[in-house]
């Protein structure tokens, strides 16, 4: 485990820091599917991602969801230890979205190394800016761009991060990553469909006209 | 100027910190509607606000506008001195909704004491964290709640924040705090006075059943 391949100020560090950071950080993996983190009450720690995906995401109070972001090798996770910054006043789960390996380094330990160094300190606040400009991208999308744009989009990203153009994934599933009712997102995909650019079958997605449906999410 | 009532960090500061932060902080009127940031390409400063009141919003391609949060006497605002955090992707604007005095001060010269400073980064990552968790509100508001629910928490809220229960606010101005066209706005707003909730008047809406406004918002 290279901690340095997560925290670039880690030469920043005293060697006293970071034998705290590296002793306290224990090795967990998740099955896909598993959650990781449930929300405020919880404080599970950092999550340093060594390999698979997890899928950061609300709920509102009738069940509906929506992907906020997600994380893969080597990103870290920071508000799976909200508990450490008494302003996170927001609940966000996480799940494995794949078979998983993290690392995790309990909340009161990072806080502790963070209040001794402005290094690791400002580095805490980029990764937040990070977030903070994914969730700010985001709602870009949900309030001002069409679902048909949103749903060309999310295909063709979904096809490069799996490598394929035949997507296994429910219409259910989509509809809990952009925050639309399955009915929804069954509806848009048959227009899809019935514009030639995707074949609908059961349990797949298979992009047919990519060109297309770049086009439509303004790519 | 007491700096320590922004900055609850200040006596963690040494003397030579503290000087540095007030030497080059500078003072700045602002006239009700003027506009005081502009997005990525520019680069104000940390916004600290001694009076007044202002409004950070996004905008659409296509010209619309949804606030994001308001800033009060003592709030200090972070992302008009985006350039100091390379991970700040989006672009916000800010007005004054109100004639306003604020002290700014220059990006480098807290990002310079930011960076010798744990203490500071810390705080500066609360205040970060505190904008996010507005944001992640509103996101809540605008992926599942009602416009009807929405509207009437914002009028309410006003009512709060001018202390009085006839506004003064134009059907624009709504739509560009919440996303929504005039249009919109207009049409909620007559089935609101249709219900008793408001009387409305050239230029003004007086909120006549806060009651009944304050179930429907949910509060």
């Amino acid at each position: 485990m290279n901690f340095a391949d997560y925290f670039p100020v880690w030469d920043k560090l005293t060697s006293g820091q970071r034998d705290t950071l590296s002793s306290y950080a224990a090795a967990r993996r998740l099955k896909k599917g598993e959650n990781l983190y449930h929300g405020l009450e919880q404080c599970t720690g950092l999550i340093l991602v060594r390999s698979g995906q997890l899928r950061a995401y609300t709920v509102s109070e009738d069940g509906r969801e929506i992907t906020l972001y997600r994380l893969f090798d080597r990103d870290i996770c920071l508000f799976s230890a909200s508990c450490m910054m008494k302003s996170i006043q927001f609940h966000i789960i996480i799940d494995a979205e794949k078979d998983t390996e993290v690392v995790i380094i309990p909340s009161e330990v990072y806080k502790g190394v963070m209040e001794t160094s402005a290094a690791l300190a400002n580095y805490t606040g980029e990764i937040m800016a990070s977030r903070f400009s994914d969730v700010m991208w985001l709602m870009d999308q949900v309030l001002w761009k069409r679902f048909d744009s949103r749903l060309a989009g999310f295909l063709l990203e979904e096809a490069r991060m799996e490598g394929t153009d035949t997507l296994k994934i429910t219409h259910e599933a989509i509809g809990n990553h952009m925050g639309n009712p399955r009915e929804v997102v069954t509806r848009m995909l048959r227009y899809f469909q019935n514009e030639g650019m995707v074949k609908l079958s059961r349990g797949t997605i298979a992009l047919t006209d990519k060109k297309k449906l770049r086009e439509l999410a303004d790519e």
